[in-house]
Formats: structure tokens, C-alpha cells, sequence
């Protein structure tokens, strides 16, 4: 496992981008090695045990039409998928009053669905003039980059349902505050996915299908392939580059390469020393860089109960810790799973998450089972067991959602993807479809094998 | 030097606020020790060495008036203090054309100077509703914690002149682009300081003082008399938390202590692992948080010539690299140094530091240089040296200048200094008067000092 090594490419990171670019290389005959400060594979997607054999996804969890890269490699890999639970009726509670609805459309005041839809209709239009591959190159970028979308919405909405369903939507695809993300980030994810509907809605949209066995399957079973071309619990501290590739030192292996790709988000490549050093704008966006750190709640009971009652397990809420709720139950039904985001996001937006919630995991619980309780009734007081899944404090991982703060995106433009000499990047961040995605994380590592294969 | 010790207060960081804490606990009967990465103390203060004897200060620069504490201080050290060199005529160079003026308004066009005059106005009013200790609390906090400075300045101001001019000024102020830095965050900074005259002048300003031996020297004579409580190269990897206090791991060292100061950036502090960990607010906002990673450049001249002319060294400029220059020269004027900021900044917005200036340091000095000549005449194009201080590239320093994104204010809060258990934070970033200044930093390290001792 350990020592030195030689191969056509180091790979640093065994997440999806970092396996997918491992594999393609391999299929293709080349050796390659793959570090990963963990002692685990997957990066961002990780399965939680919840019982023997159930698994719930930890990160990243659905994948939706137009995702063909992620889509084709699950095909590929053999492993089976499942449609989110979405059938029956949907909770939508708001100050008090709990109304039941079907289809993607909650019922919202008619001002405030009128509101809504002017706002969605505004934003699309908007995201119609913005090149998805070089957003910094829209007509109104500085602008648009200057800004935040949160900023947007409060002085684009007129009434406070939509802004706060709005707000609530994005914090939650977004993994942080919509104060915090750049307006050109958003509309450029926008005009990618091609509208709001495909970003926020479960049939059809980037929520539909689910992965049998949860989504960290896919890079256990490429890095199973791979066998002891992954090494573990091995950290890169330094890449020196030279003139006919580069020395890659780690934890357990010291690795001569003639590439390297670093398959991390680009915050966390920062932890690797480069010698010579980065470029300046390629070294101050790794810095300036940061990752969206909600957290995944789940509440598991002995069945999925609220089917019973015709309920889907959706609610759209103004609720304390569950604004919004799913259900992630595995796809026999054999355990009922509801899923919640809570984090540090919307706080003093009307969203409700106090330093409690925040700070105190069992004040953060109870808060949760009390929320469920008001949603789904008396039955839902009563969770087997209650699973968190954190992504403030992973040592390795700065983050789990890509976020990007105003003005990284117009100044820094090309940093993000532009190899330096035979160091090469490749996560869920650099792609320009699906970024943020674990579709973007695959197209990524494959277009970066591609490109290394051609000069190989 | 190393081993295992026991004191009273573990400081990490030897920056202005560590050994400003550890300088008033021993003063106080306190044992401590302090634990620096870095192979020298100083932090953001550093002395870049121009000839024997003679330096230039690579990171913190001025002092001013209302700065009360780094004065104190330097005072009570017995170092002394010298006036920037101002005196003369600054150069005003916009569209080719070259004027020469004196005091602290450049020969704008009338327009332009109505205009910025309406700006600041506009501005200091605003900021005089942000409550410098609490700006979240201000009744527009989150709007204006929603947007950035930069996009303020670009909705508020008619020309181009105005407009370029006050990001400019905010760009070397903050150190990054003002389209990357939270508008309630500088209005609190504008507030702070009582007006932005204070910000950007010299002359009564925050830039009217230096010290003599560089900024660097309060550190290293502060080091000097902490002696061996010192401990240099030594990174901490991890603080361990329980109800007597902590056991901090570094390098070299490790020490029990019973209280932790942890004296550095928001961003740097993420590098070390704490055991119980971090509330999710803190943790998620030090994973948020970056600092300007802008660089400073010397042009060092065997005498400095401009002073002949009449010139103060003193230049706003729209030229590539040269944006705003100063006299930088030692105080017995036995070298000439000018100065200027270099960056990220600005790109795309008025500025022009273009890709190649910012990733090639031979193309980035010629530049100057060829800058400096058309500012300052062809005497200017033959420096005798050219030195650079980079703050993108630093191993332990994620960056010099204390910057904020928007969003951070409104939802962390009291993160940003409330402490964890006995885990106590002091730097630049936590000081509500003169944040991201040396002051605030001295400010801070007395705060957490006299805290701590009445705990102790």
C-alpha cells in the first residue's frame, strides 16, 4: 500500500470526480494512484447505517434528467436505482395552518403565487443571458456577481410567503444562506439546469431518482475495482512539479507522476503545499474559496408511517428546525426515514434556526421531532432513532454543497479550471453543467482523463 | 524549547494579539506559553529587509491617531515612531494626462468630486446607524449585509472618475475587490474610524505614522522579553478540551494549559482540530471566513529623487500595476522605496491588473517599473532593487488584510468572538474598533488577557 510509487497520474481525492478520473485512465491502460486523506472513499457522498443493511445518503443523494454522466456511470457500474417517495399528499404548513397539496406547486396566497411566479419568470430570463461555460462573460456579470441572490429576492418579491418559500427553496439546494451566494452563481446554475423547476422539483428535476444502496455505492464499487491503486488515510501535503511531471508526497505513499489531478473542491486543495507556487489568482481563489456546511437530520421510525395517512413525507414548513422535509426511506419501505437540512443558513431571514439549534445537537433534535410531530402527528413523536449527518466539522472536507461568494466568479474566471503545468482540476465546482452535482463531479473527472489520456 | 509544559494560558499565534496577551498575563503573574507556526513571530507584521539596517514593513504598515493601543504600546516598548513621508506634491495621473496637487482631494473634475463628495457623505450617514459593536443589529444589517460595498459604489455614484476613484482607494483599504466585500461590514469600518477621511488619509489618517525598525520590531521586542515562552515552527494540530481547560498539541510542544487563546485569523484557526468540536456556527463561519490576499511591491532607489522634485511619492493613478503609490523610504531618507498594492482585486472592474501581471512576477515588476517611469519620470526606471511581499502564498497566513463576505455578519454574530468554554479568540478580525488593524489586534490581545486573568 505504501512507499514509493511511480504512475502516469496521481489522483488526489477518491470522490466521485477523483474515481471517475481513475477509472477512465485505467480503462484506457494508463496507471495511475489515488489518494485520499480518508479512510474511506466517496468525499461527499457518504452512507449513514441506519440498520443492518439500510443505508441513508449522508451527501449528496438524487440525481434527475439531464444528468447523463452520472446516470450512464451508474449504469455502467451495474447498480439499480429507485424514484424519490414523492406519491400521495404534501404538507405545507404556514403560520399555524396546515394545508394538504399534490404536484409541485405549494398553495401559497394567490398574491404570493402570482409573486413567486413573476420572480421565477424574472430570474429565467435573466439566466437566458448568461454563458453557462464562461458566466463571468454575461452582459451584466459585474453586476450580477456584485450582489447576492438573497439580496435579490428581498427586493424582488412583494410579498413575505414567496420571499421566505423562495429563500427556503435555495438555502436548501444551495447549502447555505441565498445572502451569501453570488446572484451570477445562481442565475448561471439556473440557465445550466434550464429553469428554477428543474433545480427545486422532485419529478422531473434534480431530485427524482435515488441510488439503491445509497450514493456512495457508486465510488466503493469503482474503487473495489481499482483495488490498491486507492490509498487511504494518506493526506497529500506536497505536489513539486517539474519539468516532466510531478513528485506527490502523502501520508502513506510517495508518489512520481507525470500528471496530477487534484479532485477536491478547490478550499480544500488549498491544504496541499505546491512547489514552485500556484499562480496568485489560482492560489487567493482557493483561499477566498468556501463550501455551503448544512447538515443532513434524520429521524428513522419502524415504517413509513405517513404513507398510511395518503401523506408523501414532503412538507414545505415555517416550522423551527423542519422547513423541509422529505422522505428518505429505503426503497422497500422496510424502515420510514424523514430527511431535514439545519445549518447555519437563514438565520435573521425569516428563517428561524437559532444559536440553540444550531450549537446544541439535543436541543437541535428534540426541536426536530417536535416539528415532525406538528407536520405528520402524534406517530411521528416516537423515532426509532435519530442520525446526523455534519458537514461543518469533517477534517477533510471544507463543505459538502458548492456555495460561491460575489465576485469570485468575474475575477477569478478561468483560476478555477485552468491546469497549472501538468496539475489539473477536477470536482463538482469546475464543471459548467450541473455544477455542485455529482453529475458535475463525474463529467469533470472524465473530461480531465480525457484530456490527460490525449497528452499522455 | 519543547516537550511537555504545563502554564496558565496557551497562546497560539505570535502575531500583535498573541503576544500582546501573552505580554499582559505574564506582566500579571500568569504562566504561558506561546506556540507559532511560523519560524518567526510578527504574524502580519514582517520585515522585509531592503540593505543592512535598512527595512521595509511587508505586511502592517501605518499606525494613526484614535489607534490608542498599538500607540500605547509601541510607547511602552520604547520604539519610536516617524511621519510618513507626505510632503510635497502627489501625482494625480488619469486618461495620460499628469497633475500635480497637495492635501488630501485629487484634481478630479468637478463632476467627479461632487460626485465622490455625495458618496462619503451618503456613506458616513448610513454608517452612523451601524452600532460598531454590534453591526448585525442595525436596522438595514441585512440588507446591507446582503450586498457588497463594491456594488453600492457602482449604483451610486454618476462618473467614472468617482467611481473608479473610491474603489481604488476601498481595493488597497481592504485588500480585496470592494464587489467581494459585505457594505455593512465597511460601514461598520466607516463608523469605527468616524468617517472614511480617516480611512484613506494620511495626514490625521490612519496612514500618518510608521515605526522606526519596521512594525515588525513591536513583535520581535515583545518576543524578546517573553524569552523562551516562546516556542517558534511549531503548528498546532489539535486542542483538547475538558472542564480543567485544554491540552494543545503542536509540533514541538504540548501544553496543558487552562485557558486557550487561539490569536489568529478566523480562517487560520480552521487548520486546527478541537476535541470536543466547535459549535456548528463557529465552525461553519471559520470554514466561511477569508482574508485579502493582496501583495505588496518596492521599488528601491539609491536616494529617494522624487523628494528633489518636490514630489511626495504620493500617486492615484489609472496606470496597470501602479494604482496608488507612497513613499515607503526609511526615515533618514538613505534609500528611496516606493510602494504599491498588487492583487486580485479590480479585475474587471476599472482595474486593470490583468492575468499576466498577477501570475508572472517578472511580467509584474516590469510593469511597475515601466509604471513608476511614467508617474515619476525616467529616474524611476532604473531601481537599484525590487522586492515583493506576497500574502496568497503564505503556509500558515491564509491572507493579510481582514476582509468579510457578505452574508457572514448577519449570521454569525457573536461567533466570530464568543468563547468555547475556556477556548478564547483575540486577533485583528474580533476587534470592533480598528478591526483589521494592528490596533485592534493589540485591543484584542488586552481584552481576552484581562478576561482571562479574572477568571484565573
Amino acid at each position: 500500500m505504501s512507499g514509493h510509487r511511480a504512475a502516469d497520474v496521481a489522483v488526489i481525492g477518491a470522490g466521485l470526480a477523483g474515481l471517475t478520473a481513475a477509472r477512465e485512465l485505467t480503462r484506457s491502460g494508463h496507471s495511475v494512484v489515488v489518494l485520499e486523506a480518508n479512510e474511506r472513499v466517496g468525499g461527499r457522498t457518504v452512507n449513514v447505517e441506519v440498520a443492518p443493511g439500510v443505508v441513508a445518503d449522508g451527501g449528496g443523494q438524487w440525481v434527475g434528467p439531464g444528468q447523463d454522466h452520472i446516470l450512464a456511470l451508474i449504469d455502467e457500474l451495474g447498480l439499480a436505482t429507485f424514484d424519490t417517495h414523492i406519491h400521495g399528499r404534501h404538507v405545507y404548513l404556514r403560520d399555524g395552518r396546515r394545508k394538504l397539496f399534490t404536484g409541485p406547486i405549494p398553495p401559497m396566497s394567490r398574491a404570493a403565487f402570482a409573486d413567486f411566479a413573476q420572480a421565477q419568470l424574472r430570474l429565467e430570463r435573466m439566466a437566458r443571458s448568461v454563458p453557462v461555460d464562461r458566466p463571468w462573460a454575461a452582459k451584466r456579470a459585474r453586476r450580477w456577481d456584485g450582489t447576492t441572490f438573497g439580496r435579490w429576492i428581498d427586493v424582488n418579491t412583494l410579498t413575505r410567503e414567496a420571499r421566505r418559500l423562495l429563500t427556503l427553496c435555495f438555502t436548501i439546494v444551495n447549502g447555505e444562506d441565498p445572502h451569501s451566494t453570488s446572484l451570477l452563481l445562481m442565475l448561471s446554475r439556473i440557465a445550466s439546469a434550464g429553469g428554477i423547476g428543474h433545480l427545486i422539483e422532485v419529478t422531473g428535476g434534480a431530485q427524482e431518482t435515488r441510488v439503491a444502496g445509497g450514493t456512495q455505492l457508486i465510488a466503493l464499487t469503482i474503487a473495489e475495482r481499482l483495488g490498491d491503486r486507492v490509498v487511504l488515510g494518506s493526506p497529500v501535503t506536497e505536489v513539486v512539479r517539474d519539468g516532466d511531471g510531478a513528485l506527490v508526497r502523502s501520508h502513506r505513499a510517495e508518489v512520481r507522476a507525470r500528471h496530477v489531478i487534484v479532485a477536491m473542491a478547490p478550499a480544500d486543495a488549498d491544504r496541499i503545499r505546491f512547489t514552485p507556487e500556484l499562480p496568485v489568482r489560482r492560489a487567493a481563489l482557493q483561499r477566498k474559496w468556501h463550501n455551503g456546511t448544512e447538515s443532513k437530520l434524520f429521524a428513522v421510525y419502524d415504517r413509513p408511517f405517513w404513507r398510511d395517512q395518503g401523506l408523501s413525507g414532503m412538507a414545505l414548513t415555517d416550522l423551527p428546525v423542519a422547513g423541509f422535509v422529505i422522505d428518505n426511506s429505503p426503497p422497500d419501505g422496510s424502515l420510514g426515514i424523514l430527511l431535514t437540512f439545519v445549518g447555519t443558513a437563514g438565520a435573521g431571514y425569516g428563517l428561524t434556526w437559532s444559536d440553540e439549534i444550531l450549537d446544541d445537537p439535543e436541543a437541535r433534535r428534540a426541536a426536530f421531532v417536535a416539528d415532525l410531530t406538528t407536520i405528520f402527528g402524534p406517530r411521528a413523536a416516537h423515532p426509532v432513532d435519530l442520525l446526523e449527518k455534519d458537514w461543518a466539522h469533517e477534517p477533510w472536507i471544507s463543505g459538502c454543497v458548492a456555495a460561491r461568494a460575489p465576485g469570485l466568479t468575474t475575477q477569478y474566471t478561468t483560476a478555477l479550471t485552468d491546469p497549472v503545468g501538468r496539475v489539473h482540476w477536477a470536482s463538482a465546482e469546475t464543471a459548467t453543467r450541473n455544477e455542485g452535482y455529482m453529475d458535475g463531479a463525474v463529467s469533470e473527472g472524465k473530461r480531465v482523463a480525457q484530456r490527460i489520456a490525449r497528452e499522455l
